[in-house]
């Protein structure tokens, strides 16, 4: 069954921007456009963060935060989800073109743009084939692992900007031994720029909103120049740098960065590189859309405004592939940015095409500032904005909720940390997938009886019923299909084998939603094994829908016994079984 | 929950062997001698057969069906399995090997012996550590689509034997067109013997029997009779062959096959060939093991015994091991021959046991008598044997029954026939779970309201049923987890982000036997959303496992309404809602 469908036309569906600009109005534009100043002070940063993160030069960084915006909010449902460059992604970006080429190089930077471009097809595709499904696969423990692993790499790959160090490494073990290894040759005054930028942001988040409040402002604006902190922080270094010649002096910094607008650029066609690509790109997808859609949905429902997650694919496919025509790499909505973009008042995507201009504003101007531009201070910004994102309670919650749940996450983190973004979100995926069939593999079955003087039937081990030796009643609480049909099989014919005076079986079936052709089979099966022992099997509060389904196979016609409306009628109806020969 | 167990001794369990030998008698004893006779008759040109399917030595089906006899009649739980080289299994050894090795060399030989070996130890493994529950990935209709297309598969890939041409490949395409291709060499006489066997199999199977009830014997001494056509076809082509010296004339036989008993043989310990063949031995293990377990468990229910899945894992890997350091290849439980063991009155696996001794005397004495044997004879037994495994009437039956299960199955047997076995039950591996995956994110929802006068609650589309505009309730009719959780929460967002009076959204869990971690999750967020929105989430009909687990959790705590025991409490409760400002 599908959730209600609005009915608008087709082309406003396929196109958002149609519905949002028809009653697009001044207030509107004051309220995005106050949104979009912030949003731009806040991404100019972390736009040249991620993309040194992602192994790429700054101004890719740029050009990822100008043309997808403007295809977002052509093409998105989301009011105020900030779209960009964000860290997990780009260090899933470098991950996945780091198996193919050396960073730095032309062949490097192409890559990206193709992931890009893939990303974009893979995320289209899904959307106008309605496979946002596929995102269901990643479960929320499986995320948050992956986000928490993620954060804790990325941060550990930022630090040998801090001591202005090599190092390199796609998990925990060999980015720590590459960075101690390199420890000896750390740079005193990068270490000093890094330390204190960090210091400085970790202050700025926690201590200058309590003092610009006390200092007059309301809460909502300090949070708001709270978040201008990594803007000054990229200003005093650079700065710093310029002045005392730091550049000289060992300090690596940002460099000569293009001026101008993003270039036009293709992804390679080489269909060798889309295939190493292919599953990269299909996980950053995922995690990417997974992530989008959840921030995108929360803070629409604060506003009673509706995400239609397959658009929102297409939305997402589209600044992918607008990144990749104009020389960026993957993107994604970020959830920081599009929480500030809310709070800030924007009121239509349109809040992101005005950041858009903001950076391409930059991109003409300000990049010959970024020239003395320390690496340290850019890492020390990744640094303390993905520290938010190591959250180790999921472990608690699930140690505490569900084994089963706590095996997939604990799984995840530990698999990122060891072998990378890929092998640990995959392997996440997998484990959840196959605890879950595990789980339903072998269900709860209870053997219920009478509760004396109701109508009501509960498990013979807990309560106090009325049983009958000649009647086995099994209360199956699960879905029966394939994998655990099996059991099924395995467990009503151990039941009865060494049971002699049994003449009856009862499956009672109120809990079971679906009985695909496997357990169809496999009720045959038990069918005639017990008819073999002279028993009867019977069903019992078989829902409409299933009984529909086993209308149009033989099994009804073949049932050795009859299919009861309620559990009481089968008690009553077997009350006095007829005289039976024994088998 | 696990099947209530018997209280045997651990010994016992795990060496089946000391139950049954604890009463074996001079009856049982002859039972089993007269099945063994039948059984041994009825393996001997199969097991040559098969051999020759797996592009082996035809000694090697001998040996194939020695030691891991014995060994299945120690470690094994069935009383009537015979086990030993079978059709699927052999085409699957040959597409696995003969990805490694040219047929006809030492290192093919030895890769089968590594892959018996391989499959031998997974088996075990499996049983061991009780995960025979990986066996349940395979659904039904994937096995019988898997076992029709390979039924094809093998039936085409023998015809070159009987026009006495080459041909190779190892999907229906290649096989077919590699066929045509040839046939222009085609050897009449290979022909002629070639398809008057298959005329004259085919008619044992069909006309024999009439035949021999007419001349008086009894319906089951006919049935036995017949198994033995085969063998009087072996018989009387090598006798042509010889008396014609047809070998000379182009007729490919058999030739040389080694007199004695077994060879000592070790499987290779390169790790790399492990590495090479673990996913076929995998493959190979769990097809054998779902057909054995199946065949092995009809028998015994006809004759109140009992299985032990975990521990026929344990006796096919000691068969697959013993076959490994025997000379064989893999093995496992055949079909027809365990219903012939039956038939004959196999009581105890002493009956194979004997059906080795009789092998055993056959590699000893007759091997000089098969060096005239055309291979089209064996060919021709495979083709007849092969073919009443094709059957494609789970098509029509899924049809009727599920789409998702005919996709399965229609898939399966396409992707077997068009690009081997290995991909074809791969995939319909990962189609089944997918799809089920699929099946059960997109649960059936129902929009409930109460049946006037009842205290029931009714689907509003099907039924009259009493709504009040300020209450929604949904009946969920799935487990929440993660692949779902998502659906909810659009769900539900979508149903109530339009409609302005609703106060109250009550989810019926009267089929919820699960909510995972991801659902936790999602139902807060979808709570938290409807608070936003000025509505509270109450839940009705939890069932007592996963109201436990709520309880774990802090969800209960932070519930902005109710839990409901029924569903008609939630009703009379929620049926006077206090005044509320709207949000």
């Amino acid at each position: 069954m599908t959730p209600p469908k609005l009915t608008r036309a087709a082309l406003e569906r396929h196109l958002p921007i149609l519905t949002w600009t028809k009653t697009y109005g001044r207030d509107t534009l004051t309220s995005d456009l106050v949104a979009a100043v912030i949003v731009t002070i806040m991404l100019i940063p972390q736009s040249l963060a991620y993309a040194l993160l992602a192994g790429l030069p700054a101004e890719m960084g740029l050009y990822a935060s100008i043309l997808p915006l403007v295809a977002y909010a052509i093409f998105g449902t989301s009011r105020v989800l900030a779209v960009g460059p964000v860290a997990v992604v780009s260090l899933m970006t470098a991950a996945a073109v780091g198996n193919m080429a050396l960073q730095g190089t032309a062949e490097y930077a192409a890559a990206a743009i193709t992931l890009a471009f893939l990303s974009g097809l893979i995320l289209v595709v899904m959307g106008l084939f309605r496979l946002g499904f596929l995102a269901n696969f990643l479960s929320h423990p499986v995320i948050a692992g992956f986000i928490t692993a993620s954060g804790i790499l990325i941060a550990t790959s930022q630090l040998k900007h801090i001591f202005g160090v090599e190092a390199e490494g796609h998990n925990l073990i060999e980015l720590v031994s590459s960075l101690v290894s390199h420890l000896g040759q750390t740079n005193i005054i990068t270490m000093i720029i890094g330390v204190a930028t960090v210091a400085f942001l970790f202050w700025v988040r926690k201590g200058l909103k309590p003092l610009l409040m006390s200092a007059g402002l309301k809460p909502r604006m300090a949070d708001i120049v709270a978040k201008a902190g990594p803007v000054a922080a990229v200003a005093v270094t650079t700065i710093a740098v310029w002045l005392f010649n730091l550049g000289e002096r060992g300090v690596k910094i940002v460099g000569e960065v293009p001026t101008g607008l993003p270039p036009l650029t293709m992804p390679s066609w080489d269909l060798d590189m889309w295939g190493t690509l292919f599953v990269s790109a299909l996980l950053i997808s995922v995690i990417g859309f997974v992530e989008s859609v959840s921030v995108a949905q929360t803070l629409a429902a604060k506003r009673r405004q509706r995400i239609v997650p397959d658009q929102e694919l297409v939305g997402l496919g589209a600044s992918n592939i607008a990144a990749a025509i104009s020389g960026g790499y993957p993107v994604t909505g970020g959830f920081a940015r599009s929480v500030v973009n809310f709070d800030a008042g924007a009121e239509t995507p349109a809040a992101g095409a005005f950041t858009a201009v903001g950076i391409a504003l930059a991109a003409l101007l300000l990049t010959p500032l970024l020239f003395f531009l320390p690496k340290a201070t850019l890492a020390a910004t990744i640094i303390v904005a993905v520290l938010s994102l190591v959250d180790f309670s999921i472990l608690k919650k699930t140690w505490g909720y569900s084994r089963v749940d706590f095996t997939a996450v604990a799984a995840t983190i530990l698999l990122t940390l060891g072998f990378g973004v890929e092998v640990g979100v995959s392997a996440g995926v997998m484990l959840s997938i196959g605890l879950f069939l595990y789980k339903t593999s072998r269900p709860h079955v209870a053997e219920v009886g009478l509760v004396p003087g109701t109508q009501h039937f509960r498990n013979i081990n807990r309560h106090e019923v009325e049983t009958r030796p000649s009647l086995v009643t099994l209360r199956i609480d699960e879905n029966l299909y394939f994998a655990n049909a099996r059991f099924l099989e395995d467990y009503v014919t151990d039941r009865v084998i060494c049971d002699e005076p049994i003449t009856d079986v009862v499956l009672m079936c109120s809990a079971v939603n679906e009985i695909d052709m496997s357990a169809l089979e496999s009720l045959e099966a038990v069918m005639h094994r017990l008819s073999d022992m002279g028993i009867r099997l019977h069903l019992s509060e078989v829902k409409g829908p299933v009984m529909d389904r086993l209308k149009r196979s033989h099994f009804l016609d073949e049932l050795t016994g009859e299919v009861f409306l309620s559990q009481f009628d089968a008690w009553a109806a077997l009350g006095n079984p007829p005289a039976r020969e024994a088998s």
